[in-house]
């Protein structure tokens, strides 16, 4: 079940689509930034996107310099919305599961993947694959739902009170990695949950440097303007990392 | 703050005796395993404990091949047990905080601590200070506190059912850094709660090579024979991490 491909249920591709046309999303608000902000200098880099889902940020990391950018999805449907809102032609988009990155043969400067590794259950081939697939001194850098997030075998997250705020994080079963089947648009998605250090150690095993982790949480003036974003005082909804091939 | 020195307390020092006297501990089935179990080869190797306590460690250190062995603590009570309990003409205890770091002048080969960093306000300053403690290829191998155990600014951690079974951890204030005063044998004892990823981030600033992470968890046996530890399935108590100056 590691090749999943949800986003072409239509009834999933159509929840997804009006989901993030909202701008106050977390993807917007929380997650692009903190992705952006540990891009290196990508000027005239050869740029992989695993993931690319529309294509939005394929289109990015050209208006950053990047030479040439490769999307890679396991959605048909995503992709025919990415060629056409975000077509370029130093953009190359492919139709393939990142479970299957073995069977490419260009390298890489930069491999990017926004919210997409936590549907592999095989997080050390695909770091690995990864590991191969990049020139010496590339970069890998990902985006994933937080352990704590992927950790509940339930969506039951919070407690609140009778005011229906928040008393705290219902955190259950943080050490027992693997599976996790639920509701998200639609029912019987399923995302594996790995620990902080399991992901670190699957990094390092495979040969990389950790540079940077980031758990972002919004500014209070966005949890001012927008209340429910104040759940991130007592858990992140993301995890990136940065890390690179071989000791800069 | 930073420097407190609990241990010199004569009713903590009481309590924390007794603690470590049951066999059960955390400490024994948990924490020093794992902490050992990150241990490079000692053969020959000039070592550094912060927070030696009773100096069991040093005296498993020098087995384990340590040529030297420097123990430093904060308390002088701690030290008196140590020189009584575990002395050797190989092992120098000093009474010194771990905010001092920058007054030792020699050099080691492994710095290790056991559940003391938690105690520190500034943990930039204390891994820039063992960095420049180390030998070039050197290891910084330490445990401590959970993060997701020092995030709580109460004590309140589990919401269990009528049967007194844990239905879940209430995690509060994850994402919140700093101090947290609460009761620990005694009243009033202060601890800094760090994010995974400012931890992380701190030890690359400091130049070091992470090379991995420990949340243990213990055996299902332990767990039947001492059910209390069946909380491990929801969180981990510890987190280790070995880390190295420069690449190998």
């Amino acid at each position: 079940m590691s090749n999943q491909n949800i986003f072409d249920n239509q009834e999933f591709f159509e929840g997804y689509k009006k989901l993030r046309d909202n701008p106050w999303a977390a993807n917007y608000i929380v997650e692009k930034p903190a992705l952006f902000s540990l891009a290196p200098d990508l000027n005239n880099k050869v740029v992989l996107e695993l993931g690319c889902g529309y294509g939005e940020n394929c289109v990015q990391f050209l208006k950053l310099g990047a030479k040439k950018v490769t999307g890679l999805d396991i959605s048909a449907k995503m992709l025919e919305v990415a060629m056409n809102e975000n077509y370029s032609p130093d953009i190359q988009y492919i139709n393939k599961s990142m479970t299957d990155l073995h069977e490419l043969t260009e390298k890489f400067d930069v491999v990017f993947s926004s919210l997409a590794v936590h549907y592999i259950e095989d997080f050390d081939k695909l770091v690995r694959d990864i590991y191969n697939l990049l020139n010496e001194g590339g970069y890998f850098i990902f985006s994933q739902e937080h352990p704590l997030t992927t950790a509940l075998l339930t969506q039951d997250y919070w407690t609140r009170n009778s005011d229906d705020e928040i008393i705290h994080y219902n955190l259950t079963t943080y050490t027992q990695e693997g599976v996790r089947t639920g509701t998200w648009i639609v029912d019987g998605v399923i995302k594996y949950h790995r620990t902080f250090s399991s992901i670190v150690n699957s990094l390092v095993s495979a040969g990389f440097v950790i540079e940077k982790m980031l758990e972002p949480v919004p500014s209070y003036d966005v949890m001012n303007q927008c209340p429910p974003y104040k759940r991130y005082i007592h858990k992140p909804d993301f995890l990136l990392i940065r890390v690179r091939k071989s000791n800069p």
